[in-house]
């Protein structure tokens, strides 16, 4: 197994690694929030307007973490400077 | 084993864990909301059509983090730059 | 396997770890925050305005914790000063 | 592998782990504050300032930790004395 | 791996993993103090004076066992005796 070859497969697992596990926070976390919106809802259906607003601009910060993960992934499989180093030796 | 091979069994792997990993928090996630959204329902009928609608956009928010991990599951195993670059040489 | 090898190995694994870890707790806390809001905003709709206020300036230090880690992240892929000091030898 | 490979490995490593670690703690913390404070808004409105700004000011401290992470994790990769010894030989 | 390396690989290990590990309690501790301040506040305006003087005089107890990890951190990196003793020779 050459250089080449390690940096590949610790770039496909790394890659595969952090999309999975940034993905399950965010997961969770975005829907605890929509379950409290439509109690919410049901509760005070008045503010309905009010409160969807908040939850998608919340939920466009929650996501943005998700977000993060998918670039680190995106960039490791497809810029990754390592990679582009061993080879253009 | 080549250095081929290698790079195939970490493509392989690596693209199950990612979705098997990513589809945990956004499957809880969603149920949850929809739990909620049925008993909201159940308390405000009247709602309905508003707890529909926030719940299934929501919902899709809840689902691109899955997406994400699918699409990172697709690119390692059909468009895996590193293997093309092995099996071009 | 050589020095550039392993330098590269480590450094692909631990950005995406790094963001992966990290992206966790802070999903998980805004998501914890804003369904409060939410459930705040139902309970009192006069306050709308300070509750969304309050959240948003919260989320944005949340937020930061992320982004510390995106950056080191970052600094790991592209800036990395041990990489350069091995690929300048 | 010789010795500034190891000393670069270790680094890197641990570099990430640190604040990738650091921020599960700290973006929890502040979500459990923030979602009470919003909490406490609703219930007595008229000591929203007072509130508001025992959040902020609580919240900096609970940020601080995570910022000594980050200050380790940026020491480690630009100011690491052992990696300086070891490239200076 | 000669002795100095061994001793700079653990030291630099240890003392991100001090920091990051120390800082989760802490952050969580202030984090559930604050939460019950701001709560407290709401329920006893007339009382904001007092309950603010104590969260803070307590939250720098809390805060103090992150420091104490943050300093052991800080002597691992710049004031080894260990590491001073290998090189000296």
């Amino acid at each position: 197994m050459d250089q080449q070859t390690w940096v590949a497969v610790a770039s496909v697992i790394s890659a595969g690694l952090t999309i999975g596990l940034g993905s399950i926070g965010s997961a969770l976390g975005e829907g605890r929030a929509l379950a409290q919106a439509l109690s919410s809802i049901a509760q005070q259906p008045d503010e309905a307007a009010t409160i969807t607003r908040t939850l998608f601009v919340g939920m466009a910060m929650v996501e943005s973490t998700a977000i993060y993960c998918f670039v680190v992934s995106m960039i490791l499989i497809f810029a990754n400077p390592f990679w582009n180093q061993m080879t253009s030796q």
